[in-house]
């Protein structure tokens, strides 16, 4: 009773200081933005050709110039033939593919839409993801999301047996809000698994592939690649941008995968588009010249990042280490925080935080239709606020999460 | 018979020329996109926000910058609550649109792919609009499109009396291909008719709302407006983008309509993108200013154009003129000319002209279908060659005329 009295004071005290924070989302902050302010100057009044000399401020190039789908392929690790250049959102791409596949199907199979479509949403996970699902009116089927990705037993027994089932959302490395990374073995799994649909599809959202908070790469599997060796070329769609590498706002965004999946995007893009900004292609080729002008930009966002990161974690541990209250997760790269608080604190934890000043994601929003069964999963997006303004919120987040458990 | 001769024989001498020129779509020539080549310089590294703060580089801000609402909302001649700021293509507004509707429905009615719909288009009109109902699998009614609009007699007829009719195309002023504005009277009778269905939608493609080529501007009834004093607030989504203002490739478009409407555009758009590019939005308001920013800037256009529909018109005139072989329009503004041969000729002329190195848009491309049930339809795009080239071009095209005549 005395600690109830002691959290409640100094929930109390720290809500008197009238703060207001925002960790909702995972957006850059300004310090990161500014590191591509160069970008802004690299296409001019004289220099607005490609490479072979197209006049990339008129029409046409439907699926990408020929130098960004070069440098991109690498970043997808596709080859040129299986990439296309989209705008600025990878969640347009996503949207729009599953809109396609809904309205004209794929591998020559009957609309999505007239075979009572399911997909696997491994949980937690993007929150975008499901409500493109519940918007399309796609029945989402939960899978427990793991340190190594989803649990493919529980996959590979739903897919084999349901031809309803036509994808599964995966943020293969560095997982939102995971922090997870696919495991090789798993990622043969998903290319190599017996499906009852032909027409099955993995959208794979490699939101965070060069977004590392350590020195240390590590590997994840190409899935393309995987799904080619084990006779299932046209599986998978492949998603990525520039939004969290450059400008969210005006970066560009890519699909990739088979010939054959590109011929299809292409097919349903020319009703669409004549052609995506060419000249931000340009600007953003002439910004990173190549892979490695990729890798040494991503480095100093890494400094930017992981002093935020760090600077939670270790008030998390300072709070919370060894009480049981709560655990989290140290993860190696991407956007996120995962933290689990024991069963039935989640929603207070959240309600409280914002009483006292800090937005966090709702609790639940990383699980189909918001529900989280266990109510305990909670998102940290540390990018934004200042190191100042992070450790103010975070002491908050875990005083709540102290007062939620003690109410409990 | 010696006319055959002449003229076969002043075709192959064109044809030996081995010339390559293109006329087949309405591509500003490069000298335009010059015009807006300043624009490039007015985002830099130290004035990236919105007049209200906003870092325009980051995520967010889903339906536009304040600012850029009150610029186009004037442009498409709706309030600022009345329009919503899209991506670099009003094709991809149109073909989104279109999708929503027929996944979800408008008017709380049931969506349209349950319903069979289909959509009147007045022909000659924009192929790419018709592409985007066939690839839909939306049957086109074909009713035919006069100087003064559809032949609205036959419209209010069709729509009567059939529910599954969910919708016409219309582009209002200067229209592709038969440079046409909608009158007055039919504007109104768009907005006034009875129609079966009650989720019925005019899609107006206002493309060509400034690109005047007189000085004097025609009058175009506001679309809402009258579908407001009709009763009928929510019968028209308009459609606009500086595609040909400033740059084909890195535009911005824009959607209008009623402020339901708009929230039944944001409800779809939110599940499809987080924001577009803000910044490119920042270019285009710095860079018109107001507008009269954006009469001034088409003065300029419409003095790089003109000569260029004068020199074909001409060329026309000595050629065909009093032959009785084609009959044309002399366009007070957009981006065609549109050319009718004696029935059965068309097909004939395209093919004759590719042979001489002159690319026309396919015969029939302005139909339902590409079904040009007269097969005489031509349009001619003179924006993109050069004065010399056009000259040489329609010459050809001429001789072509000719000669398709004389054999048919």
């Amino acid at each position: 009773m005395t600690d109830l009295v002691n959290v409640t004071s100094r929930y109390q005290e720290l809500k008197a200081q009238g703060l207001n924070l925002d960790m909702t989302r995972g957006k850059p902050s300004s310090e990161q933005l500014d590191l591509s302010l160069p970008m802004l100057d690299l296409v001019g009044t004289d220099n607005f050709h490609s490479e072979n000399g197209v006049d990339c401020r008129n029409y046409g190039v439907l699926d990408g110039l020929p130098e960004s789908k070069k440098l991109f392929a690498e970043f997808l690790e596709v080859a040129p033939s299986e990439i296309i250049i989209g705008g600025n959102s990878s969640l347009n791409l996503m949207h729009d593919t599953m809109v396609n596949a809904m309205l004209h199907g794929v591998s020559n199979q009957p609309p999505w839409i007239q075979q009572s479509p399911k997909f696997i949403c491994p949980a937690p996970g993007y929150d975008r993801h499901f409500n493109i699902c519940k918007h399309l009116g796609i029945e989402m089927i939960r899978v427990e999301n793991g340190d190594t990705g989803p649990d493919m037993d529980e996959v590979e027994r739903l897919v084999a047996n349901d031809p309803s089932i036509k994808g599964i959302w995966i943020v293969p490395k560095y997982g939102n809000p995971t922090g997870a990374i696919c495991s090789t073995e798993n990622v043969k799994r998903l290319a190599q698994m017996k499906t009852a649909a032909p027409d099955f599809r993995i959208f794979w959202d490699n939101a965070y592939t060069v977004h590392h908070l350590t020195d240390t790469v590590p590997h994840l599997e190409n899935i393309l690649e995987a799904c080619k060796t084990a006779g299932n070329p046209d599986r998978v769609f492949i998603f990525g941008s520039t939004s969290k590498i450059t400008f969210a706002s005006a970066g560009i965004a890519m699909i990739g995968g088979s010939e054959a999946n590109m011929d299809w995007v292409r097919s349903h893009l020319k009703m669409q588009n004549i052609g995506h900004d060419k000249i931000n292609q340009l600007r953003h080729i002439r910004f990173f010249k190549s892979m490695d002008g990729i890798r040494n930009h991503m480095k100093k966002h890494t400094a930017i990042l992981r002093p935020k990161f760090d600077m939670v974690l270790s008030i998390l541990e300072k709070e919370l280490g060894g009480t049981g209250m709560a655990t989290w997760n140290n993860p190696k790269g991407g956007y996120f925080i995962n933290l689990n608080t024991r069963p039935n604190c989640a929603k207070r934890v959240v309600e409280l935080a914002a009483e006292a000043g800090v937005k966090l994601t709702g609790a639940g929003a990383a699980f189909p239709h918001r529900n989280d069964p266990q109510d305990r999963n909670i998102r940290i997006a540390p990018s934004l606020p200042s190191l100042v303004d992070l450790e103010k919120a975070t002491e908050i987040l875990a005083v709540c999460i102290q007062l939620a458990d003690q109410e409990n």
